[in-house]
C-alpha cells in the first residue's frame, strides 16, 4: 500500500509505460503505413465512440469490483484485529484462579499460539496463484524490510510463537492455521476439564474461535477465488479492440483538416490508449489484494499492530517495533 | 472456474463464435441487397447510438447482477467450510468424557456425516434447472475428471461416509440434505440424554447445525431462483434490436465517403454486434453458478478441501488428494 | 416467476404491446400533420439526446431498486425456509422426555401450528395494495391451480393445520400471523412450567420465534412500503416527456435525407419508444414481489416445500405433492 | 408517503412549478436579449453537453444516496416492529408464575411503557433540523390527523402509557427514549431480584432492550447526520450552471435553422431546465426521512400498527384503529 | 459537518478558488498564444468529449467511494452510541447487590473509564496521517471551540475520568483505547471474583465489550486504511488531461464561428475545469472522515451526546452541555 498523498505523475507514467510506448507505436505505424500508402483506411469516429463508452462501462464495472475485494481483504484484517483483541482479553480474563494460582504461563502458552495462527495465515495468503501477476516478491526494491521478511518463510516468525514439538506436528497438516484452531479449541476443552472455565465459557470461547475460522475462511475465500476470468479477459479484449481502433478514427478526423495535423494522431491516440490502459491495469492491481505485491493490503503491518498489542496486555518486555514504511510504501 | 491469468483471445473468440458469425453473415447479406438494389434503406446514426447507450446499461446492470450472484454463492460456500470447521471442533472437544472413554468412534461417525451432509448438497445443487444452459455435463472435455464424479453420482461419494441403513433411510426422503441435519439434531439429542453432553451445548450445537441449514438454504435460494427471466429476456431482445439496426446505420455512415468504404461495413459491424453479445454472453454464463459447467463455482474442490481438513483433524490416514485443476478448469 | 429460460420475442412483443402500438400511432399522427401542413414543426437530435440519457439513467436506477426488492423479498422466504427447518428440528429434538413419554401428539401439534402461520403469512401477503397493479388474481389463466388457491384463500389452507378453537380465536385478531407467533410462545411457557424444556432452551426457542418475527416483518416492510412513489412517477412523467420528443427530432433527421425517408420516422420511433416503455415496465413489474401476479416470488411452491420438508420430518404419510409449474409460471 | 399509484402530472409538474416557470422566464429573456441586440453570444453544444452528462451522473448518485437513506429508515423501522413484537412476548410468556400469580399488571406496565417508547421516538424524530426543508408541518393541508397529532405533540401521545411520576421524571432529562429503555432494564433487574426470572432470562431480555438501543441509535443517526452538504450543494451549483447555459446552447442550434425556430427555444430549455431540477428535488425531498413532511416515511401508521398489535396481545378492549390515508397520503 | 441547507454558491467558490484562477490562467495562455503565433494547434471536441465522459465515470467512482467511507464512519459512531448506552444500563442493572450495598461508587467508576475509552479514541482517530489534508486543526477559524478542544488534547479529556495511577498505565502504552477496555475486562473479571456478577453475566459482558472492540477496531480501519492511492491518484491525473485539452478542443469549435467568439474559450473552458475539479475535490475531501477539518464526520459532538446520556443515567449533576455549532459547522 503507497501511504503518500498521491502517486506523482512520474511514478504513474513509468508503472505504465508499456501501454504508452506501445500505443505510439501501434499509432505510428498506422500513420506512417497511410502516409505511405494513400489507401483512405480511415474509420469513421461515432461508431468507435459507442464502442468506447462501452469498454469505459465495462471496466468501471471491473475497477468497483476490485475495490470491492480489496476493501472486503481490508474489512476481513480488521476484524481479524477485532477478533484477536477480544480472544485475548477473554483469555486474560476468564480463567479462574485456582488454589491461588493465577495460571499466567499457560495464558501466555495460548496467547502466543494465537499470535502464531495469526503469522501463518499472514504467509499462506502470500502464496502465489496461477491467476496472480507473476512477479518475484523477493524483488520489491522500495520495500527491502518486507523482502527480507519473504524470504525468511513461514517458519522463522512461526516458530517463535510454539513449542517444537507442536511447531513439528503442524508442519505435517495441510492448512496449518486451520490445525492451529483446532488445538486452541483442544485446549480449551483441557481448560474445562481441569476445571479452570465452566461449560458456558468454554462454549464463549469456543464461539471467539468461530469467529477467528470465519476470518480465516474469508480470507482463503478472496485468495482462492479470483474476480471471474471471463469478466477480466472480456474486459481486456475489448479493450485491445477499442485502442485498435481509435489510430483510424482520429485518422479520419485529422484528415478532414489542413496537413499539419495528420501527424498529431500519434500523439493523441497514445494518450487515450494509454489512459484506457491506465484504467485497465488501477483494477487489474487492485483485484488480489494479498498477492505479496507493492498494492496489496499491508497485512504486514497490521499483523505487527496485534502483535504488538497483544503482548502489551501481557506485560511482555521484548516486544518488536511497528512495522517499517518504506519509500512510502507499507506491506 | 478458469483459474489462468486470461483467457486467451482465440478461446474467447471460439467461445463467442456464434454471435460473431452471424453478424459478419447479417451484415453482409444487408450491403449485398443494398448494392443490388440500390434501394436507400440506411439510417441516421444519432438514434441508435442513444439505444446502444441504452442497451449498454442494460448489459452492464445484468453483468452486474449476475457477477453479485456468482460472488455470493462464492461466499455461501466459503461460509460452509467455515462453518463446517466450526461443527467439527465442537464435536471434537465438547464432548465429555465418561468413565475414561473418548468416544472417538461416536465423534468420527458425526463428522462423516457432516462430510456426507456437504457431498449430498453438492451433488443436488448440480441437477438442471429449466432455465439453465442445456449442455450436458458429462461432455465437459476440458475437465475429465469431474466428468467421471458427476456420471457416478451421489450415491458413489456420499455413501461411504453414512452406514447403509442411514443412506437408504436419505434415499426415500425429498430433500436428503436436510434430512441428513435433522438426524445430526436427533444424534445431538442422544449425546444430551446420555450425559455426554450439557444443555448448554446442546444449544450450541443446534446454533451450528442452525448455521448449517442457513448455509444450505442460501445455496437453494441461488439454484431454484434464477435471474428474474423478465430481465434477462429485455437485456436480449433490446440487444437482438440494436445489432439489427447497426449496419443501417454504418451503412448511412459509409455511404457519405468514399466508394471503397461501403465493403468496410461488414467487418465494423460484425466487430460490434460481436462485442455486445460478448458482453450478454459474460451475464448469461455467470447467472447460474451451479448449474454443472466451466464457469461454476468450483464447490468439487471446495467440498474436497473441506474433506481434507475435517479428515486431518481426525488424524486419518487415507485421506484423498486435492481436487485436480485440468486444462486450466477448477470444477 | 416465469422459469423457461427466455421469455420468447412474441410473448415480450404481446406484454408490451400498449406502447408499441400507441407509439406508431403517435408517431403517424405527427408525420401525417406535418405532410399535410408543412409546417416544418422539427426538433434537433442533439438535447432530445441528453434528455435521453438521462432518462436512460434513471430507468435504470428504477429498475435496479425493483430488482432489489424482488431479490431482498427473496431471500427473506429463503430466511423462511431455513427458519423453519431450524424451529422444526429444535422442537423435534429439544424436548426433554418424561417418564418414557416422548410427547409426539404435542411435538406434531407445535410443528402444523408454525406451517399454519407461515400459509397464512402467504395469503395476507397477497391482499391488494392501492399501489400496485390492479389485475384479478383470479384471472391469472396460465396458472389455475393458483387461481383456484388464491379463490379458496386463507382459511382452508391454514384451518388444516390449527385446532378448530384456535382458529376462531386467531380470526378476532387483526394480524393473525403475528398472534400464531404469540400462541407459540405460549406454548412453548407451558413445555418450561411443565418441566419439559430447562430456562435455557425457553430462551433458545423464544429467539428462534424472534427470528420468525423478524422474517414476518420483513416481508411487511416489502408489501407495506411501495418503491416511495415520487420516484416511480417521476421515470414515468420523464419517460412520456422524452418519447413525445422522439419523433420530432427523427423528423427533422430524416428530413434532411431523401424524400423517401420521412415516412422512416414512424417505426423508428415507435421501436425507440417501445424499448424505453419495455425498460420501464420490467421495472414496474417488479417493484411489488407479492402481488399475486406473473412476476412475483414464488411464494405458494417455496411454502408447499417447507410443508412437504416439516412434514417428512415427522414422517407424515399424506404429504401434498410439490407445487405444479404451470404453462412455464411458477406462483 | 403517496400511496397510489402515480402522482398525477398535475401535482408532479404542480410541486415543481418554480424551477418550470423560472425556466421559461430565464429563456425568454435571454432570447428577447438577443433578437433586441443581435449580438451572436449563443455557445456550441457539444461541450455543453458533456456537462449535462456529468450533471446527470452527479443526479443519479444523489438520487441513489437519497433512496438509501429513506429505504434504510424504513428498514429501522421495520426493525422496531419485529423488536417490539419480541420484547412483548418475551415478557408476557417468560415471567416465571409465583404463588399462582401471573403478574399480569407488571406484564402491562412493561409493554405499555415500551409503547411509550415507541412514540417518545416517533415525536423527537420529527424535530426540525436546521438542514431540512423549513415548511411548517401544521399545515400539510392534505393530512389533517398528522396535523392535529403534531400540534398535540409528545406529551398527549405519551403520557397515557406511563405513570405520572415516571413522566415528569423523563421530562427531566435530554434524551426521553434512552432514559426510558434505562428505566426498562431497572424493572427487568427489580423482576430478576424479586426471583420472578432467572440470571440468564435477565441477559436475554437485556439483548432484546440492547436491539431497541440499535434502532433508537440507527434513527438517531440518519436523523442527525444529512446527505453531506457538500455533496448536495455541489449538485445543486452544477445544475445551475448547466441550466443557465442552455439557452445558450439550444440558440446555437435553433439559429441555424429557418427563422421560426427561434423562439423555440423557450419552450424547449424550460422543458430541460424542468426535467434536471425535477430531478434534482427527487433527491432532495427523500434524504431526510424523518422531516414531518409528505415524502416522510410514515412512522406514525407503523407505530399505530405495533401499538394494536401489542395491545392485541395484552387483549385489551379499547384499542384504537389503524392510522388514516388521507387524500391518498399515509404519514 | 456544514449543518447549514446548502454551502452558498460564494462558498463553493471560494472553497474551489485555485481551480478555477488556474483554469481561467491556462486557457487564457493558450488563446494568447494561438492569437500571437497562429499556429492552428487546435484539436477535435469528439475524442475529447470520450476522455471527458470517462473522467466524468471515474470521479463517479471516486466520490461515491468516499461518500460510502464517510457514511460507514458515521455508522460506527453511531454504533458507539448505541454500545455506550447497553453497557452503561448493563453494568447499571446486573451487578447484584450484596449485603444492602448497591455499589454505586464501583458502577460509576466503570462508566467513567468507558466515557474516558470513548475520548481517547476520539484524540486518537485525530492524529494526522501522510494521505491526509495537511491543514492544521488549530487554525480552523470557523469552530474555535474545536481549536481549543484540539490543542488542549487528549490529558485534559481524558484525565478527569480516569484515577491518576491508571492514567500513567495507560500513557506507557502503544494503543491506549485498546488497553483500556482491556482493564474494563479485569474489572469484570474482579466483579465476578467477588461474587456480585454469575459467570453468565460476565460472558454478556464481556461480548458487549467486544462490540468495543469491533467500534473501535472499525474506525482504526477507516483512519488507517486510505482510499487507495493508486485510484485516487489516476483520477488526479487523468483530470489533468482531460483538462489540459480543453481549450484546445474549445477553440477548435469557437474558431469556427465568428471572430468575436474565439476569446469566449477561456471563460468556457474555466467553467468546465472548474467543474471537474470541483466534482474531484468533493471526493476529496470526504475520503478521510477523521481528519480534523471542515467536512469530518463530527465526532466531538457525538461524544458529547454519549457523555450527557450516559451521565444522566447516573444521575450525575454537573455535566456539560451540548457541543456548539459555530458558523454553521459542527464538529
Amino acid at each position: 500500500m503507497y501511504v503518500k498523498r498521491y502517486y506523482s505523475l512520474w511514478m504513474t507514467v513509468r508503472w505504465s509505460k508499456k501501454p504508452l510506448f506501445y500505443g505510439l507505436l501501434y499509432s505510428a505505424i498506422i500513420i506512417a503505413i497511410y502516409e505511405l500508402t494513400a489507401i483512405p483506411f480511415t474509420l469513421p469516429w461515432e461508431p468507435i465512440s459507442v464502442i468506447g463508452i462501452a469498454v469505459a462501462f465495462y471496466l468501471g464495472f471491473k475497477n468497483n469490483s476490485s475495490y470491492d475485494r480489496t476493501w472486503e481483504a481490508r474489512k476481513i484484517w480488521g476484524a481479524i484485529v477485532n477478533d484477536s483483541r477480544k480472544f485475548a482479553t477473554a483469555i486474560l480474563t476468564m480463567i479462574d484462579s485456582k488454589e491461588g494460582q493465577k495460571h499466567q504461563v499457560l495464558k501466555k502458552e495460548i496467547v502466543y499460539r494465537h499470535i502464531a495462527w495469526m503469522l501463518a495465515l499472514k504467509h499462506v495468503l502470500r502464496i502465489k496463484k496461477s491467476w496472480e501477476h507473476d512477479e518475484d516478491p523477493e524483488k520489491l526494491v522500495f520495500a527491502p524490510s518486507f523482502c527480507g521478511e519473504f524470504a525468511a518463510g513461514l517458519t522463522a516468525e512461526v516458530k517463535k510463537y510454539l513449542s517444537d514439538e507442536e511447531f513439528v506436528y503442524f508442519q505435517s497438516k495441510g492448512n496449518i492455521p486451520s490445525q492451529i484452531l483446532k488445538r486452541q479449541s483442544e485446549e480449551i476443552e483441557r481448560l474445562k476439564n481441569d476445571g479452570l472455565i465452566s461449560d458456558y465459557k468454554q462454549v464463549w470461547l469456543h464461539q471467539i474461535i468461530s469467529k477467528l475460522y470465519d476470518d480465516q475462511g474469508m480470507c482463503e475465500r478472496i485468495k482462492n477465488f479470483p474476480l471471474p476470468r471471463q469478466y477480466a479477459s472480456t474486459a481486456l479484449w475489448m479493450n485491445y479492440v477499442f485502442c485498435a481502433l481509435i489510430p483510424f478514427g482520429l485518422l479520419n478526423i485529422f484528415d478532414q483538416s489542413t496537413a499539419l495535423h495528420v501527424w498529431l494522431t500519434i500523439p493523441f491516440s497514445g494518450l487515450i490508449i494509454w489512459i484506457f490502459f491506465l484504467m485497465d491495469k488501477i483494477g487489474d492491481y487492485s483485484e488480489n489484494p494479498f498477492e505479496a505485491a507493492y498494492n496489496d493490503v499491508p497485512i504486514s503491518s497490521i499483523a505487527r499492530a496485534v502483535e504488538i498489542d497483544l503482548r502489551e496486555m501481557l506485560d511482555d518486555t521484548d516486544i518488536p517495533g511497528a512495522y517499517p514504511v518504506e519509500n512510502g510504501f507499507m506491506m
